[in-house]
C-alpha cells in the first residue's frame, strides 16, 4: 500500500475528489477471462449508495459505473471478459452542491482531515472533504466487485454492524439473513429498534455516533498470506484501517484475546475430511499471517462522523480562533455505510493474496500442500 | 509491505529462523551521514533480549549485532556514519538447543503457525517455530534502532504494557519513569504486583496469558503519512499487526471511539505557538491518515503464548489425531517482550513516512506548510 | 515498474485500449502546489498527435485531455494547482473505425503482440492492437507533461531522430532549432530530404522502416539515481525499452564504448565554478547509476512498424497457416512519432529520481553535498 | 527495481562493499520445495571468481557462500530444500588489501562512481569503489543460481562475449561448446587469439578496453512478461543496465533493427507442433513485452574499465585539480568477468516473470492458453 495504490499483483489505484467531475479506479493485474459487466459492479455500488434512508446523507448520487478499459468480448462466449490489462472504472459525480461548503473554505473542521491535508500539502480541495471524503470509497467498492470475480463463488465475504454507540448486538440472536432486511446491516432483529432510537436522538441533537463492523470471509483455503510483513492479517489491518473514520482493527478474538489463557485461545484441531477440523476459531482464520482454512474474521471500529451541527472550537487557515458548525448533508453514523466498503477491502486483500500465493507455489503445489495435511 | 520486506524509502528486509545459524536484516534507503555504531543498535537489542527475568524464556542469547555494510568513517569526524548504501545487520544464534523440538517435528501445535506454514509451503522448519519464531523480532529491533537515528532526537517513541490478562493499569497513576524500573514495562507501580501474582499462577499452571501494549510517539510534525492507502495509521496497523501474536491494533481512542458522540470525539483546536493547540487527542495524532502534530498513540493486543505445557488436542502431518504439550523454553506472556518490538516498528514506519513526505514536498515546503497554518 | 504502473514516488498508472472509449493515466505522488491546467498538458499531446503529415497514420484524434482530479484552485493565486492527491487524466477515443480490424480478429500479425497477448491471457482486444497499440503512449505524454512541472524550468528534455533506416544524421550539422522545423524531429537540415525520399519509397512499397532517437536532459544536478538496481540509467533503460517497438537503449557512448580504450572513455575533470568541469561526456551524464551534473544522454532504437501492407505468412487462433496483410492506418516509421514519448518517459524517470533523492537526503543535504565537492 | 532490491515476487536484496567484512543477498519469495545446497550456488560463483587468468584482477577471493536461512531438510527426502522464507546468502571478503586505496581516498577517479556517490551522499566508502565495486555482482550471481532452480532445467541461460574492443566474433563459426574452453567466454575459436593479442597490448599500455556480451535463454514458454511497464524486455533492460560498466542493452535485432524493413523484421509464423513455428527471431523472443516461446536474446555493451594505470586529469574532494593513476588490481576488460553476471540477471528476471505470470493466470490457464494457439 502506498499513496493511492494498494495490492501487489491485484493492484488498485483510486482517484477523485468529493466535488470533482468524477472518481474512479484502475485495477491492474486482474486475471484474464473473467466475465465482467457494468452490472456486476453496479450491484455492489448500489449497496453503498447514499440517499437511501433517513440516517444517511441525503446527497443523491446514482453512482453509475462505466468500464473504460480492460474488458473485451470473449471469442468463444461473445460476452465481455477481463483481458488481463488495466480495468479503468469511472463514476461521475452528479449531485455536488459545492456552494454548501463555501463557509468552511478557510476553516479546519475538528476531527476532519482539513488541517492535516493543509499542513502536508499547503493546499487542499475543501469541498466536501476533497480527497478525504467518504465518496472515495465508491471506487473501493467498484474494485471489490472485480476482486470477488477473481475469488470466485467459493469465497463469500459479508459484513454486519455489531455495535452502534454503546449498543452491541446480541450474538445469540445472530442471523445473517436479517442483515439484508434492515437499513443498518444489523444481524440481530431486536437491536434494530434500539439503534433506530439512538440514531434518531443523535440526529436531533445534530450529533453523530461511532460503530463497529464485523466481516467474515468463508471459503478461504489454507495457505494465503505472505509472512512476515505481508501477513494476511497485517494486510487486512492496513486495508481496513485505510477506510475513512476507521480507528481500530482486530482479527478473530482481537483485543479480547489479551484476557484469555493459552488453553482457551489456541484453537484445537481434529482430523477432518479435507484438512484439520478446528474446534474453535479464536484466531479468526489466520495463524502466523497465513490463512488456516477457517473463516477469516475481522472487526473495524469507526469513530463518529466529524461533520456535526453542534458548534465546535477550531482555527482557520490564518490561525485565528473560530467556531465551526458543519452543515451540509452528512451521515450521523458513517459506520452504517461502511459495511460494503469493509467487504470490498477484504475482497481486494484476499484476491491479491490468492494471486501471490499462486505465483509463489503454483496451482498444483497449493492443492497438493492442502491435501497433504490429511492425505499423506 | 510484502513478504519479508517493509517500507517504501526506508526499506527493511529481514531474514532468519529461530534455529538457523543467524538472523538479520538489510536496511535500504537510509539517509547518509548518520553516526551509527554497533553499540547504538545493541542498546535496543538488549532491551528485547530474552533470559532477563523469570517470566520470560530462559533461552540465553547474547544477540550481539554486527554491522556488515553501509557504514564508513566520515572523513570529517573520523567516526562511522551511514553511507546511504544498504546496512546489513547480523545476529548469530548461539543457544539453539534444537533437540528440544524433535518431539514436535511432525506435530501441528494449536495456536501456532505450524499448520499454516505447512499448508502454504509443503515444508517447514519446525525448530522453535522456524521463521514464525519471535526471534525474528530481534531483526526488527535492530532496524528500529537505525530508524531512530533517521528520526533524530526530536521524535521520542516509548511503549508500555497497559494490560496483562484481565488486569489493566490505572491510568491515573501513569508514570513513564516507572516503565524502566520493573520487568513488565508497566507504567503503574501498583499494578506490577498484581501482574506478578497472575504470571506466577499462569507459569505454575503451565499456561500463558495475553497483553495489551500502548505506544506513543512524541515530536512527530504535522504532515507525515500518505493518503489514501499509505495512511500513517494504516501503515502503523500493518506494521504492528505483523508482530508475532498481535491480534488487534487501534489508534487513539480506537474501539472506544465507537461509543463516543461526535462532539466528544472531534478534538477541538485553539491557536497555538506553532500550529494548532489541540484540546484533546482522541484521534491519536492522525487525521485523514496524516499526522497532526499531536502525539501518535496506538495500542496492540497480543494473544497468549501458544506454546504451553497444558496438553491440547491436535493433528500431525499425517493427519492423525494427537495430543500436544509444548515443552522447551517459552515466555508465558509474549506481550512482555514485545514492547521494544512495538517501539521499533513504530520507529520504522515513522522514518519511512518522514522520508516519503520529504520526497513529495521537500524540506522547505514542509516547513513552510507547517508554519503557514498560523503565520499566514 | 510493474504491469501498468511505473515510478516509485512519482507513480504513473496508465490504462486504455486503442479502440475502447478512452485512455488515460493516474499520477500518484505528485508534489503539491504546481500550477497545472489542461493546456499545460495539451501542448505536449499535440506534439505526439497523429494525422499531422503524410508519413504518419491518418487516424484523426484530437487527443483532448481532461483533468478529472488532483488539481484545485490555489487560495492565494486563484489558479489551479496540484494538490498532492492523484491526478487523473483522460483522453477520449474519437476516430476509432473498428471495422478496419475485423479481418485480423483471428489472425496473429507477424511482428505484433497479437500472438504473445493471446498466449499470455487467452483473450485479447484485437482492435488496433488493443492495449499494445501506440495510442497508449498518449497517456505517457500526458504524464510527462506533469513530470516536467515537477522538474521545473531548470531541467530541459529534448529528443531528436538521429537515424531512419540506414540514414543517420551528420552530427557536425546538428541544430536543435531545426528539430522543430521539420516533421521528422531531425536536427540536421540536410538529412531531412534524404529521409523524405526514403519514406516515400517505403510508403509506396507498403513497407515500413526503423529509426533511432536521441534524447538529452540538461540541468539535471549531480546526485539523482538510486544504486544499485534503481540506477538512473537502469530506470531510463526500463522506461525507454517499454515504449512500443523499442528494441535497444544506450546511455552516453553506449555500444560504441565497447571499442574505446579506458583513456578515451573516462571523462576527465577539472575544477569548475560549481562542481567539476567535465572535459567530455562519454558517460552520458551517469556514473555508478547516479547523475554527475552533465547532460543525461540516451538513445533508443525502434524497429520498423509491424503493420505493413506487404503480405506475410502467419497463423491464426485456430493454428492454421494464413497470410496477413495489415490494412488500416499506420505509420510507416513509428520512430517519427516516438520522440515526444521518449521525452515524456525521460521526464517521468527524472521526476521520480528527483523526489526519491530528496526523500533520502533532503533539500539541504543535497544542496550541501553538491556544493561541497568544490567549496570545502 | 528500487535502490538495492529488485524483482516483484522473486525479490533480491543485495548488500555489501568491496572492502567490508562481507557481502550478500536476501532472496524473498522463492518457491518452496526446491533442493538447494551451497554447492548449487558455489558452482556459479566459481565461474565469476576473480584471480583466474592473466587478464582479470589478481585479487584472490574464494567467494565461499554460506546459506544462513530459508533452507531446511525436506521430511521426505532428508535433503535441504527451500522453505519459501527468505534465503540469506553471505560471502565473506578475504583478500581486501585496503592499503592499496589510501592514495585515492580524496580523489575522484575519472569514469568511476567516486564523484557521483560523493555528490549524492556526501560520504563514500572509497576502498575499492565501495558499493560501486564489481564485487557486488557476486551477490547477483548467487541469487541467479537460486533463480535457475526456480526456472528448472527446461530453461537454459548462457552468455558469450561477442566483441572485445573493435574485434567481434564471426557468427558463422559460433560454437557454444567453445565458450567453456577459453578464458574469454568466446564462442568463436578463431577470435580467441585476436582478443589475447589485443588484451596483452592493452595490459602493457596500462589501459583497458570495452566488450559486448550476448545472452540467450532457451525454453522460455510464451506468455511471460507483464505489459506495459513490466514488459519482459523492459525488465531485462533494467536488470542488465544495472550491471557495473554496462552502457547499452538491446533485445533481438536491437539497434540493427532501425535499418531493417518491416518485411525483414517481422518474424513470420507457420503452424508448429506446440505453438507457432517462427521462421526467424529478429524480435529476440519478445513481442509486446511478452515472451513468444522463441529464445530470448539480449546483448549488453560494457565500457572499458575505468581503473587504469595511465594518468588522467581529475579533481579531489577539495575541488583541486589533480592527476589520477589507479594502481591496485583491476581487470583490463570488465566485460570478460561479466558473462556470469549477465546470465544471473537474466535468470532472476525470468524467475520473477514466471512467478508473476503464474500468479495472474494460474498453472492451468497458462498451460491451456499456450496449447490453445494450435489446438483449438
Amino acid at each position: 500500500m502506498s499513496h493511492n495504490i494498494f495490492g501487489h499483483l491485484f493492484r488498485v489505484t483510486t482517484w477523485g475528489e468529493s466535488h470533482g467531475p468524477a472518481l474512479g479506479c484502475v485495477i491492474d493485474g486482474c486475471p484474464p477471462g473473467l466475465p465482467l459487466t457494468p452490472e456486476d459492479i453496479q450491484v455492489w455500488l448500489d449497496r453503498r449508495r447514499p440517499g437511501q434512508g433517513k440516517f444517511v446523507t441525503q446527497r443523491q448520487e446514482p453512482d453509475a459505473v462505466r468500464i473504460l478499459s480492460g474488458v473485451f468480448e470473449d471469442d468463444r462466449t461473445g460476452g465481455p471478459v477481463t483481458t488481463g490489462t488495466p480495468i479503468s472504472l469511472m463514476i461521475e459525480n452528479v449531485d455536488q452542491r459545492s456552494k454548501d461548503y463555501s463557509e468552511i473554505a478557510q476553516a479546519f473542521r475538528p476531527g476532519h482531515a482539513d488541517y492535516a491535508y493543509f499542513a502536508k500539502y499547503g493546499v487542499r480541495d475543501y469541498r466536501g472533504g476533497g480527497r478525504a471524503s467518504a465518496r472515495e470509497t465508491a471506487a473501493r467498492v467498484a474494485a471489490g466487485a472485480v476482486a470477488r470475480k477473481v475469488l470466485g463463488p467459493g469465497v463469500a465475504i459479508r459484513a454486519a454492524l455489531v455495535q452502534i454507540g454503546p449498543d452491541a448486538v446480541d450474538r445469540g440472536r445472530w442471523d445473517w439473513a436479517e442483515v439484508e432486511r434492515n437499513g443498518f446491516w444489523c444481524p440481530d432483529p431486536a437491536t434494530v429498534e434500539v439503534w433506530e432510537r439512538r440514531l434518531e436522538a443523535v440526529r436531533k441533537a445534530g450529533s453523530s455516533i461511532g460503530a463497529v463492523i464485523e466481516v467474515e470471509a468463508t471459503g478461504v483455503p489454507a495457505g494465503w498470506g505472505a509472512p512476515i510483513y505481508g501477513k494476511l492479517d497485517a494486510e487486512l489491518a492496513s486495508a481496513l484501517m485505510s477506510i475513512n473514520a476507521a480507528k481500530g482493527v482486530e482479527i478473530g478474538e482481537g483485543f479480547a484475546s489479551a484476557a484469555l489463557s493459552g488453553e482457551e485461545n489456541a484453537d484445537e484441531m481434529r482430523p477432518g475430511a479435507d484438512g484439520p477440523l478446528f474446534l474453535s476459531n479464536h484466531a479468526g482464520g489466520v495463524l502466523g499471517g497465513i490463512s488456516t482454512g477457517q473463516s477469516v474474521v475481522a472487526r473495524v471500529a469507526f469513530k463518529p462522523t466529524s461533520s456535526i451541527l453542534a458548534p465546535r472550537r477550531s482555527i482557520n487557515e490564518a490561525g485565528e480562533a473560530i467556531e465551526v458548525r458543519t452543515k451540509g448533508r452528512h451521515d450521523p453514523c458513517v459506520g452504517i455505510r461502511a459495511a460494503p466498503v469493509v467487504e470490498a477491502m477484504v475482497a481486494c486483500v484476499l484476491a491479491d493474496a490468492f494471486l501471490r500465493h499462486r505465483g509463489q507455489v503454483g496451482d498444483k503445489v497449493a492443492a497438493a500442500s492442502n491435501a497433504r495435511a490429511i492425505d499423506d
